[in-house]
């Protein structure tokens, strides 16, 4: 890096518009160099999907000082591969993505689009952090978040990350206790359809439901941790290899 | 169970009419009673990408003896949760994804459907697998596969998987000389994007890249099976907790 100031990625799952990334572009401001890449409309629960058929466009939509911000019509990953590939002028020292609206503890790392990009950060071996608010609304009070954000970043840039780790951090609404680095939470979302119909009469269903906890009791989890006004710091890993199974496995004979 | 059929629920993400589905609904035959919910459309890279505001509708297209089949207007996991929470009589006893036309091994893993619809059986508890074979084609010959995915499901019906543990199975075109348990490869996509113009002149992007084995003499990773003709399965994990760094990273302050 030599002189250079460091260089911060930031994009979202919400879109540009969304309050939550304009609060994390502020909390960035001062560690460094910002680029913002984030869609150009609502990309909630698009996990790490790509487009491979669609012509993904981009364009400048705000300038200052040390900042360019741009949009695109992709997924939140789609943002992090143009960016990577065709737009920064040189490797990011960290990629933050959120706030997001809305928890992505559990299983949620799954399907958020928010931890897609910093899954996608960390494949570009960008060290990387997801951020959420357990707080859905437009106009949620993201202060503590950012705040948090900001210590963590610079923590980030300092110290890097492992190689195929990033971070998913969640936050609970209001006052925080402290900060817990935990797991990932077992238990599985249900009573996820609510029936409905449309105005011709024909069957719908539109996507509800509950998080189902299967270990509450666990104080090391992040589930635990926002339950109990503790923000959640879980690694997360981009190996998916089942290691512990893979002996078992090898004796198939198949 | 009791006397029962096992129950095996059938989906991908290339869409119902894909020649992938109806080899591996056919492989599924003569192994218990068969449910086929599928995308009516391509889906292919939407990783396990849900619809929250879009209302779901599903239909069936096609029924006979032991076999329903419905396509539905979702992504392949809102097909799986869909299947799972409204249409099945009970758990099934598996679930089968795939055939996919074109790998998902290595870190593909991340962006496919195929897998996304595996990882959400797994999520349910109902033992999972997903199924690519490398060839795009269309007319891909999927018989090797085929005659691969009936072996590997009546094991897995008879025996189950652990708990929060899938299996990503990518074979190989043309002959197989064998099947391999093997890890996920470590590698990226790299090279992402071809830059080109639509028809008004203005700049567009479409996705295209290699991959970049960061591994390539790991005999025990699945590009080297495939590579060397064997078919490759790797158990994957649901819980993305990196484990190894969490000692560590509870001494960070933050």
């Amino acid at each position: 890096m030599g002189n250079r100031k460091p260089l911060i990625l930031v994009t979202n799952d919400d879109g540009y518009q969304a309050k939550g990334i304009n609060s994390l572009m502020e909390a960035m401001k001062g560690l460094g160099e910002i680029i913002v890449f984030a869609p150009d409309t609502h990309q909630s629960g698009m996990s790490s999907a790509i487009s491979t058929s669609l012509p993904l466009r981009a364009r400048v939509y705000h300038r200052e000082e040390g900042l360019t911000a741009y949009m695109c019509n992709g997924t939140p990953v789609d943002c992090v591969k143009l960016a990577l590939n065709e737009f920064v002028p040189r490797k990011p020292d960290l990629l933050v993505s959120g706030i997001n609206h809305g928890s992505n503890a559990g299983i949620s790392v799954i399907y958020s689009g928010t931890m897609g990009a910093a899954i996608e950060g960390c494949i570009f071996e960008v060290p990387s952090i997801g951020f959420s608010l357990c707080d859905f609304s437009a106009d949620a009070d993201f202060s503590a978040t950012a705040s948090l954000a900001r210590r963590l970043a610079a923590r980030v840039i300092g110290t890097g990350l492992p190689r195929g780790v990033c971070l998913n951090v969640n936050v609970p609404a209001g006052e925080i206790k402290g900060v817990r680095m935990t797991t990932q939470t077992e238990g599985k979302w249900v009573n996820e359809y609510q029936p409905s119909q449309d105005g011709l009469g024909r069957d719908v269903f539109w996507m509800t439901g509950n998080f189902e906890n299967w270990e509450a009791d666990n104080v090391d989890s992040d589930e635990w941790a926002l339950a109990n006004g503790y923000a959640a710091v879980v690694p997360v890993k981009i190996n998916m290899t089942a290691y512990d199974f893979l002996p078992e496995l090898k004796k198939w004979e198949i």
